[in-house]
C-alpha cells in the first residue's frame, strides 16, 4: 500500500482522504496545527517551513505533495536531494510560489498572458502605467491569494509599501468577458489527462461560483485553453493537478492569469460530478499511477462556496430541500469569510442545476 | 460536527469515511483488532462483545450505528437503557441475528418468503423433507454468512450436527430465476428512500457481481420488491440500510431470502453510480438527517467483487487499461477467498459496462 504525504493540513488535503480510501491509499497529513481540517489523516503536527519538521515527516513517505504552495525552495530541494520524491518538484512549484517567476517562464513559452512588467521603483510603474492608459494591477510576487496582494492602481506612488520589499509585478488591468480555469493533471512519466473548461464566478476577489462545462465556450476558446494547459504543465514538469485561471477576452482569446499545483477550488465540482475527480486524479499522477477519464457524468454541473461556516441544522436543511445536492463541509471552525465548505449540484438541464445549487447554499447564509 | 460511532473495523466501515468527510459528520469506529480495514477512523480498539467496552467507546457518540449485525443484545439493550441512540435499534436487529426470529417476523407481516419451520429434531426435519419433495436448506439461526451456516440436505440426519445445538430453520429449496437485491434506507422519525432494484450473481454462495438495475426486469417485479422491502423497513422499525436479498422466481414472483441492516455488498454499485451511495445515506439516516436521491447516475452499473488481495501493481494496470472504472481496495492483508475491494464501472450499455468492469477486475485474479 502506497503511502502519499501531504503538506498542509486544510481542506485539499481533507478532500484527498476519500479517495485514498477507496484506492487502498494511506494518506498522512502535516499538519500546522491540532484539529485541522484534515484532521483525521493528520499523523504528525509541525512547521512546514522547518527543515527537520518536513524531513522527519517525508521519511514514512513514498511521495510528498501539497495542500499548499508554501513550503520554501531550501526545504522542498533538501528533500530531492534526500531522494525523497516531491510532486510537484521545486522548480515546477517555483512558478506556483513566485507571481514574476511564473510571467517570466509563461512569456517564455509562448503563452499569452497580459502585458505584465518587473517593477522595482516607482518610476518602472509610472512608466508602465503610461503604457497602459493609466491603470494596472499590480501583485506581490509571493503570499498573495483570493484577492489578497493584489491592488488595482492608478498612481505611481501607489505600491510604495509593496516597493519597499522588493519589485512586484505589475499587469495590464485586462478587458476581460469572464473567467475560465482549465484544470489538467499531469504524471512523472508525462501521461496528461484534461477536464471540461470550466467558468469561474468571483465576488471580492474570492471564487465564489464553477459551472462546468464553461457555458457556451466556443470550441477555439475550449481547444485553446486546453493547449495553454497542456504547454504549461508540460513546460513547467507539473506533477499533479495543474489549475489554470484565464481570462476569456471580449474578441475570444484567453490569456492566463493565475496558476495553482494541487486540487483546486475550481475543480471541486470534479469530487461529484466527473468520473475522476482532481483530488482522486492527483493522488494517482503523484504516484505515478495511471490517470482516470476526466468526462463529466452529467451535462451539467455548479459548484458554489460556501463561506463562514456550516451548522449541523444547516446543514440538515440544505439536504432536506435539495435531496440530490451534494454538501461537502470542511470541519473549520466558523470564521466570516472563510471558505468552510461547498455545495454541487449536476444534471441534465443548467438552469435548473444552478438553481439548485444556489437554493441549497442558501440555507448557509449567515 | 455530530459524531457517528461504528461498531466493527471491516470494509463497511471503512467505506463510511468518504461521506462523513464530506458531510462534516466525525465518524469514530470501533475496531476488532489493529490494522482493521477502517483504521483510518479506528479510536479505540477492543471486543464488541464486552459492554463496559462498548459503553466507553459509546459515551463520546452521538449515535451508534454497526459495521456488522454481531454485538450481543444485552449489549445493545443496555446501550439503549443508557439513553444512546443505537441505530437501527436491538429490536430490528434481532431480525438480522437471529434468522427463526426474521422468518417468524416476516411471515406474521404477509411478506412473501419460502417455505419455512424451526426444525428442533431430526424427526421434525423428516416431516419438512417429507413435505417439500425430499430436498431442503437447512440453516443455523445465528452466525452465518455468505454461505456458511448454510447447507442443502436430502437425509433427515444431514443436520444432526446443528440440531445438537438447538433449532435450526428448514427452508423450501427455491426453484429461481434469478437473485434480486432491494436496498432501501429509512430514517427514525419514517422517511424512507429506495435504490432501484439490482441483480447479484452469486459464486460458491457469495456475491460475485451486481448489475444495477436489473436487467428487463418487469414493473411489477420491481414494484414488488420495493414494497416488501419498505414493508420489512417499517415494520421491524429498521434505522439506515436495510438490504432485501431476494430470489425471483420463474413465475414472476419474489422471495426474501435474507436481510442485512447496514450497507450491503449488493449496494456497492451505489458508491460510483447513485446521487447518494448507501454509505452517505446510512450516515444521513441514522442521524435522522434527510434522505438523498437514490437514482443512478448513468443507465446501468456493474460492480465485480475482488478476492484475495489487492496488489499496487495490479492496482496501477486496472486503472491504466480502463480509465473509467472506480477502484475499491479495501486495505486488508491477502487471504485467499476474502472479500478484499471491488471494482464499478457505469455507463449508457449494459454489455460495455460489464464488460469494462469485467476487464478491470480481471487485473486482480490471483
Amino acid at each position: 500500500m502506497p503511502v502519499v504525504g501531504v503538506i498542509g493540513g486544510g481542506q485539499l488535503a481533507r478532500m484527498m482522504v476519500p479517495p485514498a480510501v477507496a484506492l487502498g491509499i494511506e494518506i498522512r497529513v502535516l499538519a500546522e496545527q491540532e484539529g485541522s481540517s484534515a484532521r483525521l489523516a493528520a499523523t504528525q503536527v509541525g512547521d512546514y517551513r522547518d527543515l527537520d519538521t518536513v524531513r522527519a515527516f517525508a521519511a514514512g513517505c513514498d511521495v510528498i505533495t501539497f495542500d499548499h504552495e508554501h513550503v520554501p525552495q531550501e526545504v522542498l530541494r533538501t528533500l530531492v536531494a534526500d531522494g525523497v520524491s516531491v510532486q510537484p518538484g521545486p522548480d515546477a512549484l517555483l512558478a506556483a510560489q513566485d507571481k514574476l517567476h511564473m510571467r517570466e517562464r509563461l512569456s517564455a513559452m509562448g503563452v499569452p498572458v497580459p502585458a505584465w512588467a518587473r517593477v522595482t521603483t516607482r518610476e518602472e510603474l509610472s512608466a508602465f502605467l503610461a503604457d497602459n492608459g493609466g491603470r494596472a494591477v499590480v501583485k506581490t510576487p509571493r503570499g498573495g491569494y483570493d484577492g489578497k496582494g493584489v491592488r488595482v492602481v492608478d498612481a505611481a506612488d501607489a505600491a510604495d509599501d509593496w516597493l519597499a520589499d522588493g519589485p512586484v509585478l505589475a499587469e495590464q488591468l485586462v478587458d476581460f468577458r469572464r473567467e475560465l480555469a482549465q484544470l489538467v493533471a499531469r504524471r512523472p512519466s508525462g501521461e496528461l489527462r484534461a477536464w471540461p473548461l470550466v467558468e469561474t464566478v468571483q465576488k471580492g476577489g474570492v471564487c465564489a461560483e464553477v459551472v462546468a462545462p464553461a457555458p457556451r465556450a466556443s470550441d477555439a476558446v475550449e481547444r485553446r485553453a486546453a493547449e495553454v494547459a497542456t504547454t504549461i504543465a508540460h513546460g513547467l514538469g507539473v506533477t499533479g493537478v495543474l489549475a489554470v485561471e484565464m481570462f476569456e477576452t471580449p474578441d475570444g482569446h484567453v490569456l492566463v492569469n493565475e496558476l495553482a499545483m494541487r486540487p483546486h477550488n475550481s475543480g471541486h465540482f470534479s469530487i461529484d460530478a466527473a468520473v475522476t475527480s482532481q483530488f482522486e486524479q492527483h493522488l494517482r499522477a503523484v504516484l505515478d499511477w495511471p490517470l482516470g477519464d476526466t468526462e463529466l457524468i452529467a451535462p451539467h454541473a455548479v459548484m458554489i462556496n460556501v463561506f463562514g461556516g456550516l451548522t449541523d441544522g444547516q446543514i440538515a436543511q440544505a439536504l432536506g430541500h435539495q435531496p440530490a445536492a451534494k454538501v461537502h463541509a470542511y470541519g473549520k471552525s466558523p470564521r466570516p469569510g472563510r471558505k468552510a465548505g461547498h455545495v454541487t449540484a449536476f444534471g441534465d438541464d443548467l438552469d435548473d442545476v444552478a438553481y439548485r445549487a444556489r437554493a441549497a447554499a442558501a440555507h448557509f447564509d449567515a
